[in-house]
């Protein structure tokens, strides 16, 4: 498969940035303009074609004329900040843009009507906040008109807008490019893909990955501790992740103290997972358990979607929480939901450097001319992937490959978690 | 008020500290027999005088001789390693003891047919263990008929008991004392007073409220990134307190950005709240509330109660949120309970200290042939406190006193709640 | 001793802030015009009463028209945003002050001919400071002739000074208000005392002691964790302390794994100090040595003073790790000095509560009227002490005293430890 | 390039896993005896196979049968514990082998005569220690002889070790292999490469590097906050780095508030350093800067080789700070040297992942019979790479590459900073 990436029109501008072509001389350079990079998908879906990010020769924007806006939606994850901050330093300092934009509260903040308009960025205004969590613009769950969202942009006279969030998200980036395009307006449009989760396709990892781990972990710890400290202790703790484990997977591994990892790509029955944790009881005198919040979703009923038009999840960890109570009598049940905890954390060096990265690769693919695209990530190399690409499907757990047998490996949880029939 | 504390019998045998009688020689002094200090008691109660804590030159034990025994009970408290590993250092090294056992599993481990036998102790086993949190003998709550707990310590021939643990505790350590003295047994029992609360009396801080204050901080922070992020972001985060209002108050004075405490002092009305709440929105956009677990129980309906004979609260925080849900239309409400990841959190350096000491000076109380007290502190000094004074009331905020004066200050909050009738 | 406390005139303005006089109302109060509390000082020099610190029913200044400015002084501190942010809000939010300064760069910012004019500073502008260690002012040692600093004040019509810092910065506030008495200036000169070292008298806790102990002990457990990672290692930690040892032996007891605590009161030899090491190596395996960076000053040079006239401290920390080279053959010596990472630590909670019940009592104590004065804590209230006073004396430790004899408990060093002549 | 592991004899025994061999069943499974990864290798050196690292479905060894040893070499790294952990419970649960021994102090303890005899390991001896930073076996620079060591293997009748260390310690690894095949002993010998400075080859990420940056990036933001907080503030921070400057320029990304980057890669001159800083200062009031240990050794004088044959670096962060003191005048300029710290650290969540799939795959290796080898990582996969290969050469940044491009596009440095002849 080759992703082709969609070009606003010819490239004639020479760089500011002074990079060079020419390997070995130790000055870095520019990517040319045919880098590309196979990948093989998972799953035995082939080989993959992707254009490499980077600086290009041949801009198709001229910095100090351009006009940018960045917008943050769905729910916060680690690193937001360090994108917003990473996208104005890359515009101002290696680009020369001088108008730049933050729209708030998500796509609600970018219709003509807005409570809440835009407001002004620069370098000052943006230097401390990768210190803190969530996003200082806010952000909204849900979709806004793409013909609202363009009459904004048209009235703001925006050339540039880069949007940070999920599939959702990346949706509506996409039918706002279309909206542009049918106009034959030259907008650039560029997403910068945000998942706690990190269940979306090309990106090999998301930013506030890594930190949600690493806070997911302290959690864990926490409810190892409760568990220990109590006569047949359970420790039950609740992440994230709706339709993949990555989280609940990767914290247990971290913790290397979880017994027993429940995820959605594997189904399970509560007399089965009592039985489980009974004889883990028995054996070690308390059990550790986390569990995915989209794990076991046929087990409790849905509820609805919310503004997002996401499922809304029936809630997993209160369903076990009570269930183990009724089927383990005796046992001391401490229930932790760190889930808010998580996503308003800071985001870990690892994912600030990677935010960083991401945001200087959405420039310089804006700058360049491409839109309709997202910045994806794959054998360790950013890369250029059409939004429609990144929507068209998900990605999930391999429970045949190497991170799922190291959980099971680690907790020696059976495979089959099923109830006997 | 004068507190005498009961003493076994005549302190003959000379200490091994090798300590001073003299001041200005540069070498630390035995405490005097006759030391005390008096203070002046909250709320207009008149003056209290206190024995001091300390090492006493002449002993009731002889180290080498001596067995000892340490129970923990009780929800979990951060610093419950550091008293453990307190008094086994301090025994073993400062008067010889070799024989330290520690209970399993609160007082459920104190009776002859416990499933969990005590477990040995010396300072390798417990060298490391105050980097973690909880508590390595596990804990338990409820309490046990105190002619069996005799029993057990008849049979194991131990001449100390020292007992971890709240109020409950304290009594089940009272009539331990007093099941002794009724068998003529010579048997030191020294509380060591544990409140994650801070609400006993005569205990001007308990430890683990300094390192709670500390996460509870970190989770008030958690709520404000949240808040802030979304469109009307309302965060609310409870806390313990179930009599008590001292770390929802503490922790909204560190925070910085609390906009409404409450605390079980304060009787409040949920139109009341929700209007404040609404007014705050409209002003600045967002909103943080912190809520004491004990706070509002006329509002939400009691339960039963638990093994410890404690009222068990209803929820009062689930009850806010839904309550707020209905009443604050538009708003956003993240809803965040840390309350394990607090109690689970290891001493913080604050702590660390102050539970060394708190062991060394219930080592030092034991060594000199005391019993049926606990180790109080009051004006900075440790002291010696009647069981049965600790027991017989109970410590809350000063709605006329500084802290609550700069929590209002601080909030802005009104000084009364209640709704209109 | 009875330290009164000078008044710049009649206090006839209502306060606005609406407490109440009558106890029992679930109302904070005013503090009485008399109320004062008395302290037993240490080392037996008597007793001393303090004016009580906290809100006057009557004002001398009226918020709304008054002008204030907050300079902050010297090595920086954990918790001096926490102060400034607190200053800032206590005077906007609670007595209508608009109109607040804040001086850059501590007295060099403060004189006509500065480079740095002084900076407007609201509620805004401080909102998120708390989270971030340092001084956004800026800081720097050294004092300015106060009659220049008068001229300044005089020509930007300041009716309040807020000064943070240490002694030196203190004796300069003093001359200021004299300068300002001799012109007839109505200037409320108000000190907050900031010394990392905890060694100022009638401040019996100074904000960043807690925070830089807990810094401090985690540099102790990764200099412990190097010396048992080595045969027959040895880790020196360097701690703040010029004068006094209070963050060694806090931090000491705080990490329970130090073998030796050595400070500026108790003198030693190197022989001695090897000889002791020697001993615990060979018993232990390894050593943990934590050194106040005042202690044996006589075995090094001193070497001139720096900008604010404290004598250069030569150092001990490198000093002691080459020596002991030499005299331990065969050990394996790891130096850390922490110093300017736990100078510009964050406030931890319990420093961030102090620091905004400092900022408060100053706030109301200026407003009232009062001058030439700096708030003090004394048996955990706040008081107003004469500059004077505060800095005609300074605090060490008492090598009598309960602190000391736990370190030595601790760590069962010997009380002496000077070189055998 | 294909690079062949040797193969102690025919692996003829069924694995205990009860893994599968079938794709998609939902049971992982094992990895083939024909796996490879071809990875383009750095610098247009072409591309080279390495086989698969994973468990294989017949084994050399039988579990129950096994002696396996651990040892750790070098500095310390964040991770070891969890190395060491990792080993013990793979060997243990995965393949119920029961005698596994521990070395004390690195090599030295592999000898007949050593002071420190080796120590058993169970799961629960290493239960807690990933929580601690360091080694719990003790480390130490410097190799043994290898029939010393082949001696001591042969009376403990020991079948595996496992060597945790870097280039020195992997070269002494294979010369005991070659002895153990001199002497026709079948013995495997897998190395576990440790590298805070990741500059192995083969090895794209090693174990504690990341959490090395984390620290380090916290001692950048003190740093930081030093030069803010002064006039004309200089902070300088010396990472890790003796060949290669990965731990500064990743640390510096994860800052995004530093200026100039220093590593070995790069010469520079003093003079147009001060120059550039002193611009810095003019532009910004401050500047932080961050030097590799291993920079500008041109600059300063060499001194002898350590016990591990490494040069001894002569501190080039001190030089710095006292020729910028001289060229800068007027600065203030604060240096930290975090090193140990960072070495101390216990490992952070990814991390810990990662050392534990490193152990993980160590065993598998050993089990299948392989030796003389060590576990690589390239592309996200664990490989098997002989020990020659890794000993022959070295990993450094590529200064026309993407990593390094960022950090000059972040910190807007010059690409040539040496001085004008």
């Amino acid at each position: 498969m080759d992703f082709q990436v969609r070009q606003l029109g010819l490239a004639e501008i020479p760089s500011p940035l002074g990079l060079s072509t020419a390997l070995g001389d130790g000055i870095a350079d520019y990517t040319p303009a045919d880098a590309g990079v196979t990948v093989t998908l998972p799953a035995g879906a082939g080989e993959a074609r992707f254009e490499l990010a980077g600086p290009r020769e041949r801009l198709y924007f001229d910095g100090p004329r351009v006009s940018a806006g960045i917008v943050t939606c769905g729910g916060l994850c680690p690193g937001m900040n360090d994108v917003i901050r990473g996208v104005v330093r890359s515009l101002w300092r290696m680009y020369g843009v001088r108008r730049v934009v933050g729209f708030r509260f998500g796509y609600a903040g970018m219709v003509p009507d807005t409570l809440h308009p835009p407001i002004f960025l620069d370098p000052d205004r943006v230097d401390a906040i990768h210190h803190r969590g969530g996003s200082v613009l806010g952000s909204s769950r849900g979709a806004q008109d793409a013909r609202q969202m363009m009459d904004l942009l048209e009235r703001m006279d925006l050339d540039i807008v880069f949007a940070v969030g999920g599939d959702g998200t990346m949706r509506g980036a996409h039918l706002l490019a279309e909206e542009a395009a049918r106009r034959g307006r030259r907008l650039s449009v560029i997403g910068l893909p945000k998942t706690i989760d990190n269940d979306l396709p090309y990106v090999e990892r998301s930013f506030g990955f890594q930190t949600a781990v690493g806070v997911a972990t302290q959690a864990l710890r926490a409810a190892h501790v409760e568990a220990e400290g109590a006569y047949r202790g359970v420790g039950i703790v609740k992440l994230m992740g709706r339709h993949a484990g990555f989280v609940a997977a990767t914290a247990a591994l971290a913790s290397g103290e979880v017994d027993l990892v429940l995820v959605p790509e594997r189904s399970f029955g509560v007399r089965r997972v009592a039985q489980v944790l009974g004889e883990i009881l028995d054996r070690r005198g308390h059990a550790l358990v986390v569990v995915a919040e989209g794990a076991g979703q046929d087990l409790v009923h849905a509820a609805g979607k919310d503004a997002s038009g996401n499922a809304r999840l029936a809630d997993i960890g209160i369903f076990l929480r009570d269930t183990l109570h009724e089927r383990l009598p005796g046992a001391s049940i401490k229930y932790i939901d760190p889930s808010y905890m998580i996503r308003a954390a800071p985001a870990d060096s690892a994912d600030a450097v990677y935010c960083g990265q991401l945001a200087e690769h959405a420039v310089h693919a804006a700058m360049s001319g491409r839109t309709d695209m997202v910045v994806g990530l794959s054998g360790g190399r950013f890369t250029h992937v059409p939004l429609q690409a990144l929507t068209a499907t998900t990605k999930q757990l391999d429970l045949d490959g190497d991170l799922w047998r190291s959980v099971v490996d680690l907790t020696r949880q059976p495979y089959v978690l099923d109830d006997p029939t």
